[in-house]
């Protein structure tokens, strides 16, 4: 049984984080602001898969305020916004001293090379999650829908210890899915983060508010094919129904606040080098120009920056 | 001395209508909500090029409800936003029956043909107002800066009566100058209006708050060019530095609302179907699809059924 860092346990972090501690694991969660609160009075976490909560006094749940204080792990989890990704060094140094792996489930593309950069490409897990989740209040977690994780090694085919990690949080309740191939399913994600995080911004609008109005359901459809087209360019396989599925998902999803849309509202940085600037790059590298995700992502900068104005 | 009607005597009509009865020219005004204020106490002109006011008893001061009550007169100037160009027979049929001339000043393009329906094509006149003014009250206008008309005919050379009406503009103080090519002049302005009107409405800034972010401002130059480049593919003679020096006067501008951002704040139909429709099926029409201007113009209509969620 692997023991587990959590680094940034908020709405991702904690949610799996806290299952796997339920499920018997050591997990030392890195916590900030919610420190005190969750050292006195442990975790709550409301989810569709089934609520819990595990008292302060949990014997596999282990936090802390500085990352230097947490023990060598198996697993280190990056929950963190990828906006923090310059101080990775320092996070992950303790943690990883034993020579455990890191797991990053961040969003983006080329969010990796921070972890690679503090313990090499092999040692790098990388995994996608489908997740609607919210931290509600300190150590309070509300996770209203899906939740699944796809995952696998950064720049080799999944191993032992890959293969460990998938059935272990399978186990603790997490629906966890390997994979060869994780930079097809980052472009599938960023098939929807970029339309509908960019636009829940920019218009300041609910994922069910952008799918009431046919104009903006239109614009997500040209962005979503611009996105593929750029995936396509640069050498994945995207499959021709995934671009109608993004738009069918949105119509299904529970009215839900992009994690885009989350920071904006709460004055937090946006993730636009992650889940814009990158795959423009990437676009551009391989002949495909996104003309519409340009757009969004400059409105996104106008925003970022009003935020730094008031 | 020609006699004018203004219909839709807002920021714009009220500005040139008080002028031109200022110096002498009996003109009538048709009014909604201000009829009562203007009946009772006249105009009230706030202007950089010089303030001035009108008593309600000015010789020269007419004042309707109804468009059916105004009298035959040589020119009609149409000031009114093109959200309500479906009423423009009602409203020219008095003021035009004695055969007079209509003189649009409406922004955007293929805004003509509501007049021409009426009047027929020989009749309509067409100008292009570069102008920051505002309603700020009951018959207050607030002219803040620039005010220049360019005008011509609908679909042929000036005339003896084009002629006349830009001399006798010009003697009342407004600057005005002819051009037998207006569909390039409203192209130009429309190299303005698409990045300003839509940024301004879709980001909730101001012109000054746009070009004070680099990235909106490089985003306005990408709209600027796609602007430029279909009204080149239409046939029109857009001179190169028109697209820098559009960015360059609105540096330089006051700080000021567009048109279409003070519509959109005070509850009021935004003029998509002038300023972007148009324009984009002309683009479409010459083989230069205008992609980051349907962004905008779908982020737009969503703002604008906002309104009316809400």
């Amino acid at each position: 049984m692997q023991s587990y860092a959590v680094i940034g346990s908020g709405a991702l972090g904690a949610l799996y984080g806290a299952m796997l501690a339920r499920g018997g694991h050591d997990v030392h969660f890195l916590l900030r602001s919610d420190f005190d609160h969750v050292k006195a009075s442990g975790w709550r976490i409301d989810s569709h898969w089934g609520s819990f909560t595990l008292p302060a006094n949990h014997p596999h749940v282990h936090v802390y305020q500085q990352a230097k204080d947490i023990p060598a792990c198996d697993v280190t989890i990056v929950g963190l916004k990828t906006t923090e990704n310059a101080r990775m060094a320092s996070l992950l140094v303790s943690s990883t001293s034993g020579g455990g792996r890191v797991l990053v489930l961040q969003n983006g593309l080329g969010i990796e090379s921070a972890c690679v950069d503090v313990v090499g490409a092999d040692r790098v897990m990388t995994g996608c999650c489908f997740l609607c989740s919210n931290k509600v209040g300190p150590g309070h977690i509300d996770h209203l829908d899906q939740g699944k994780i796809a995952m696998g090694r950064f720049s080799a085919p999944l191993d032992q210890v890959a293969d460990q990690t998938i059935n272990e949080l399978s186990h603790a309740g997490i629906e966890t899915k390997g994979s060869d191939d994780m930079l097809t399913v980052r472009w599938r994600k960023l098939l929807w983060n970029i339309p509908f995080n960019g636009l829940s911004v920019v218009l300041n609008a609910s994922t069910s508010e952008i799918m009431a109005c046919p104009s903006t359901v239109d614009l997500a459809r040209r962005i979503i094919d611009e996105v593929a087209d750029a995936a396509i360019a640069s050498g994945r396989k995207i499959l021709p129904q995934w671009r109608s599925q993004t738009i069918d998902v949105t119509y299904k999803m529970v009215p839900y606040d992009s994690s885009m849309r989350l920071d904006y509202r709460f004055g937090r940085p946006l993730e636009i080098e992650a889940i814009f600037n990158e795959p423009i790059r990437q676009g551009e590298k391989f002949g495909q120009p996104m003309p519409t995700v340009r757009a969004i992502r400059d409105q996104l900068v106008y925003r970022d920056t009003e935020r730094m104005r008031t």
